[in-house]
């Protein structure tokens, strides 16, 4: 079986560039005309804001899936709309992944034992005893907390091994309190060192042929200096980069995610791509045309990378 | 609005005790007739284990719901079966909670920013911008993993506060291998009493009349000198204890997570309570009557505790 690092080298070879875009919907930013069509056919319900986000989704996923390699999608923004929420990921899932997409479902999930290998059957592949079901909501990679230690990272993956799948472990998040407990200092050395220890020899076996494993890592692009001492200590590690674009961070600050060979990164975007239509730049399409703002805003995005991923020969 | 440690030690004292059972629906543990049955009119499907798995739960509430005050439902053994699955984890929260429990979702979530206010309005109460529908998984408490830091405990803590809510985060969790990144030395202390200072921070501000905080902690009874140091450190926080029963700890074990005015934990068991008619003690009864199994196996627990919380006068 094809590996996740060969499986998904291969897709950026394809589309030229290592960009994942989050599809995080949130009500608020999408397009309101979009929204207001579905909230008077059914009220201020779940169904609602479920089949409106499922609408802006597929629109998306049509635009971009020329485009780009890879989509993030983040369960939280479903999970608040209960079950018919829930509904609407797996179909978004689904959906991608018949339009070539490698999928990540941003799940963060971790916990011990038979607990993670129910969470690696809802994702991965069948894997609790007893059940030979396919996963309830099936993606190619799934984001995981290492808190409870490798109890609750195994079961991941086996699941991976067994089903061509990956797993992104978060090491060092974007976000401005990532450093609460990621970068307490464990014998002089931050948190999140150590936990790139742990990934490498959680990952081991599991390379591709291109010497990537399919257990990766979550690297914030807001952290340049802290990326550039993980990319060091994890030459054959996948990294997922969150940050990039509405959280501020721009190409200069990723360059030091990737490896020599120019791999080793996706780099996320997901408002900045997402809700386009709402920036200066592309305002003038309008909102019904926030599928072909998109996907502008991620040629850009390509260009930019480019940009400092070209060999300087 | 009462606050989650009154509602919660109020249901304790009705109860008398300070059991929670965990509603961890496994397909291979449960009563095979039950399973077949389903099986029998929905083929191997999702649909099929989602029905056995509602049918199991709502037959267990109604035997245990007099006798607890709590159960801690793990999402993971729903969101195994996909959307089927959660419809039926949704209705067992609801369930659970019109029977008068107080319900804790074992989510594990932790994410930074407007994820986890996603999160929060999924658990606990409307939390995102331009959203004011009731959450989609409604619970009294959900568990939180703390890795990110503060960005991702912060909206949790801000829900539970408006609606009354609690959170127990993870600190010391009872797998084999949680010491892989809980135990590591910060200035000669290990990560999880570093965990304990942050933790009565994010709760500040949110105790109840009786002192304890709506932050509370996961504290696992297989670790008893750790939970016994971790009780010193905080005072004021509640406990979720997990391990008892067949992770292998007693009563004797979790003696150390009570605060010395008798409360300051719940304890939790789930399989040894769940699946107590394939016990020797309870087989006579046979299958079909696995609620009575169970909630012989909740009076038997309630006497193991109360023989060691008995205040030695």
């Amino acid at each position: 079986m094809e590996t996740f690092s060969d499986r998904l080298m291969a897709a950026i070879d394809r589309k030229g560039c290592p960009i994942t875009v989050g599809l995080d919907p949130r009500l608020d930013l999408m397009p309101p005309t979009l929204v207001r069509t579905y909230i008077a056919q059914h009220g201020e319900t779940h169904r609602a804001a479920s089949l409106a986000i499922r609408d802006f989704n597929l629109r998306l996923l049509d635009a971009l899936a020329p485009h780009v390699p890879t989509v993030k999608v983040q369960v939280a923004f479903y999970e608040a709309f209960g079950p018919a929420g829930m509904e609407v990921f797996a179909d978004t899932l689904r959906e991608a992944r018949q339009r070539g997409l490698i999928v990540i479902a941003d799940v963060k999930r971790g916990d011990i034992e038979l607990t993670a290998q129910a969470y690696a059957s809802a994702y991965l592949g069948s894997s609790l005893p007893g059940v030979m079901l396919s996963p309830g909501f099936e993606a190619d990679a799934i984001t995981v907390n290492p808190y409870v230690g490798g109890d609750g990272v195994f079961p991941f993956v086996a699941a991976a091994r067994s089903h061509g799948k990956g797993l992104f472990i978060l090491v060092k998040t974007s976000n401005p309190t990532s450093g609460d407990v990621q970068n307490l200092l464990v014998d002089g050395q931050p948190l999140y060192e150590r936990l790139a220890s742990l990934i490498l020899q959680w990952g081991h076996g599991t390379e591709g042929t291109r010497g990537y494993q399919a257990v990766g890592a979550v690297v914030g692009a807001t952290y340049p200096a802290e990326a550039e001492r993980l990319r060091q200590l994890m030459p054959h590690t996948y990294f997922l980069v969150p940050g990039y674009g509405a959280q501020g961070a721009g190409a200069a600050d990723v360059q030091a995610c990737f490896a020599a060979d120019g791999y080793g990164a996706i780099v996320n975007s997901s408002r900045a791509i997402l809700y386009a239509y709402r920036q200066e730049a592309y305002r003038a399409l309008g909102e019904e045309r926030f599928p072909e703002a998109a996907r502008a805003a991620v040629l850009a995005m390509k260009e930019e990378l480019a940009a400092v991923l070209r060999p300087s020969s």
